[in-house]
């Protein structure tokens, strides 16, 4: 099968140069659902970019009997993030000019959505196909309308072309899926949303944490929220429906890299799913790989409670009880102290799935997160 | 009169130095209502810190007895911010480490108050000073246990325990004035909330924007919007009370420096308006200034449509119509062409409050602000 | 006339994104020299720019016949730092990669040339012309030897590579003109070499700085200090030759802005100096200005002696006498004392030619410069 | 024993708070070297520290009489560079202010010193000590008259400070070991300066790179330098004298961490060094352990040819030949092409002693070492 490929310029630059996204749409012969699936919206996480190249070389060979729907694969596809460096290192995790996380700037049409029940109760009879067309349209007609500002005189900050630039490809989709790292060193897990536990299991992961507790405006939330709100507007109206509409952020091990393992993880996990889905035909059938469940509320970060340089810290992947030995700082002073070892204890049980890179900590600096 | 100097600790840096707060406190013979001033939470926002430094000045030569209650002067009340450079450049608008502007992530206690109507009905016969001690005891209650998070082994990210450190010493005040100036090079102007228009009056400022649109979570509005909710509240049940609460914010004209013009329309408003609260008891009566009101829904910000450098921008200050030209930019590009010059016009009628310091334009970057 | 235009890729970032250098070429219609103009090589310094795109539509209208030699016009030379940002502000001034100024990177033939006296000798009885030829095969010969390094499997660091790609374009001029500005706030000067002062008098500028004090790996010392080490090779043999090959930078005024008045100063100075060169063929003559030159080694920067806030700084411009007051800074503690203010007094008599666009200093930061 | 301490206030910044230098100095029952250990002058080395608290705790319990001589410590010994953080990274590589490595900012006396051969003429037949004592006072009166730029009201850039304060530590001693470690990800190393081979085996490295190229201005070479300078000197003379004057640097492992064996390397080696070197009077032998010893000019750096991400890169520590595969990049597109793979392969054998940390690059950008 061979993509269409298609270039969309994303910014010109001071210096009149331009940088763009690169899709890769695979086709198949028969219609069905669209994937979206994107990587490296923070500039470190690049571990997606692997994936997304070996799900490409994938899609080529096979046949396009063999795809029902559409892929739309996009890597690198934050540019200033993925190229931004602060020395050596990739610090592309917010807009510099706004100062803002690239992944907490898009439109989340729930925001804005006010006749939500009364549309609900608009559609309670029809059919669920239906009302999925009718709730695209109405979310896609107000997309739309953010045209208007980007193509005033007054335009828009950039993050609200970027987003628009990502969500003009996305929006549609029926499955959507960011490959993410942790910033630092992490396990690989998926984020997930309600009601779609099942669906989680076919991407293969020991771990997944449902986003019960909101960001704000990430690009995964951005793209459901509003078909969870349909969902809980039908529920009040006594009607239960989930709509075949799925969000994930798939976190693939540590950032600046891209391990050969998770890298693995995240096409095994992305190629069972489509599987699952329906999306891909072949002969073997999709696994539910049965999972840890987390929610996002119950997660604990640790924060330095002074400034220094940590030390023995527990490895990642290390489950811990409450009281027992976290980590160190080693703590230094301008006081004509001697230096002090400073001990931190687990809060609470559980498991260390993500931890600091960097070993200084000013006070208040992120250490380690327990789920 | 002699200030109460207090040195506060506010972050232990990795190297084991430790940056501080320095609060000075005047206290006045009698008591009265608490004032507090503070500049320069952005890093590039520097001329509150000569308006503070000249109203300490002022001070010292006032007797004990010309002050009513105690005012709270707190200069470079951001070091993390204040300190950080990019090249020369004041880069300090945001937590490097967390990607957050250092005004938006103050503890707004509205957000996680469940019961004010209830409390409002509760308090609905009482007098207003009565009501005034109750909510504020109850908004301090809820503070205070901040600091069990703070305390704990995780601890909390750094923005969170200043805001801790700012609010603690601010959130009992009676009057609230957090110093600005335009991160690039702005008009003198200020920020109030609804039903302040009067005293608004008493900073001697041409210019006033009503927050009716709010950012979320910075420091002027997590200081007042309890206040203004239970105003709200007292309405529904048919009460009218306007609260002697008030928060602003001063904006002092250009960032990384102190233009003497707007550091005098500081300390003079400032001044002024401490008169009218009768903070200051003098010879004179306090003035009241005609100003212009805007909103702040009804300002337009103009950022790039294409990458390149802005030339022939209107002055800061002019008075612009719809069509008429704002700024060009001459827009470079790598595809062989010549380069161009683009004209952009005014979307509408308005006052050019804020222009950006830096010419050169990515696509999406600020140029100017219009009121 | 018609500029040939020529995009040259420049660099392939991680996204697989390229940004290109613009190259515009005039070429008049009798051969003669080869001016070589480039502007924006940090990021901050946008002047140029202006002045170049104001050339291009000067050449546009001139006949071909008004041209002798060619013209090569290079904009926006440094995409990497032209685009940099941190916050609004244009931090572009070194790469951050590397921590190296982009005007302290170029190669410079002079430090690795061995055999310089022995070359002098080998030419001393021919004519300049040849003296010219043979030493420009020479250069030449040496810096194409660099792209072996490059396309090694090794390859270079990107300084390296930059410096490649703008020396390849401007290695053969005969003048060169690297189009600077303050990276704060500055006169307009220029920046000359030994035995060049009746040239600099057509640029039309007031002042002129001899770079007797080099910083080492300039763009106009690397080009120029090879032949300035051969003119002085050929005086210790007793003959005494000026080459007619000049390098300068223009410094236009103030930083991150394209000031009208230092525009036109820079595009009627390079306009006068071709026709003083013979390069454009006009019915008028050159004009000569009188200029004061001063060295580089008389300037006297200064540096904040102690942290804080600089205030009543004298204007750029100013004349000051030895002792007379330059600037006040208003300095903060966090020891429990009220702030203070400090008066910094001139050193030297002299002109304040350059001062800082930040008036927030850190102990050690720059302040202003007197010639 | 017990160490005075010394807190050394460094620098104000603009907020008014200050950064200091801390000094913990063991002196030792009987007279004898000065040894000078600091740690973390670039942001992100922070193995030094725990290698200096080990130190401490170890000198604690010795007697005062197993010690000869002094021992200087000075942990964290740049707290601008080691609390300077882009996103969560340690970017603290080089002053943002000056675009300079904190590494090649040092006061060099070789290259001010204009009558070297004389002076050594003048002490060719004195004993060698008395030679020492003599240059040493000679240095420390051209070093100490920095102050007066220091305290003149030009004063001098923070980096020239910054050097003073730390050379005024350490000018004066016998030995002087500064304690980094990779930017990146890196083997344990030391460099060391000719004729020092013997004295390096005593650290219990593996391996050992002579500093036969010089970067400029490093920490270490510019306390050598003039040793070595003075020791060729007497070489002209016919006198072979090699000064007990030695400078270190000890590259522990990677940047951003403390790796426990890495730290432990560093602690047994300055350990033996110093039994070796007579300052510990233990009842033990000082141990030399065969290494490796390499030149700076024979390494060999990796840069990326293209941009893209790093991948299946060959293991730190893996011994290469020459034509064998280092490393790929997946290289991705705006042309509409599919990514691609490229294959870096080695230049010339090897062992691979550094790799960088962050896996994506840009053209031009760092990817490995090999030595």
């Amino acid at each position: 099968m061979i993509p269409n490929i298609y270039t969309i310029p994303l910014i010109q630059l001071a210096s009149g140069d331009r940088l763009s996204l690169q899709v890769y749409r695979f086709v198949g012969a028969k219609p069905g659902k669209k994937v979206y699936i994107q990587a490296n919206l923070h500039g470190a996480e690049i571990a997606g970019n692997a994936v997304i190249y070996q799900l490409i070389e994938y899609f080529r060979i096979l046949e396009v009997t063999q795809l029902f729907g559409e892929v739309w694969l996009v890597p690198v596809c934050n540019p200033l993030g993925v190229n931004q460096r602060s020395h050596r290192f990739a610090s592309g995790r917010y807009c510099v000019y706004e100062g803002k996380d690239w992944n907490r700037i898009f439109w989340d049409y729930e925001k804005t959505q006010e006749d939500l029940q009364e549309f609900a109760k608009s559609q309670v009879n029809l059919d669920i196909d239906t009302i999925k067309k009718n709730y695209l349209n109405k979310i896609i007609n107000h997309f739309i309308t953010l045209t208007e500002d980007i193509h005033s005189p007054s335009s828009v900050p950039f993050t609200e072309l970027f987003r628009y630039r990502l969500q003009s490809l996305s929006i549609d989709a029926d499955y959507l899926i960011d490959l993410h790292t942790s910033t630092d060193r992490g396990l690989d897990y998926l984020y997930y949303f309600s009601h779609r536990e099942s669906s989680a299991q076919h991407f293969l992961f020991d771990y997944g944490i449902l986003l019960d507790d909101y960001d704000g405006d990430a690009f995964d939330e951005a793209f459901i929220k509003p078909w969870l709100a349909l969902e809980n507007a039908f529920q009040k109206l006594g009607r239960e429906i989930i709509f075949d509409v799925e969000a994930w952020t798939l976190e693939l091990g540590s950032g600046m890299q891209m391990m050969p393992q998770s890298v693995e993880k995240g096409v095994q996990g992305v190629k069972n799913y489509l599987l699952y889905k329906g999306v891909l035909a072949l002969n073997t059938k999709a696994i539910a790989h049965e999972m840890t469940f987390r929610s996002k509320s119950q997660i604990t970060k640790y924060y330095a409670p002074v400034g220094g340089m940590v030390q023995a810290r527990v490895p990642l992947g290390s489950v811990v009880k409450a009281g027992e030995k976290l980590y160190k700082i080693l703590m230094f002073n301008k006081n004509g102290e001697l230096p002090s070892l400073i001990n931190i204890c687990a809060e609470k049980d559980g498991l260390v799935y993500d931890v600091a890179t960097n070993h200084a900590v000013n006070e208040g600096e992120y250490v380690l997160a327990v789920m």
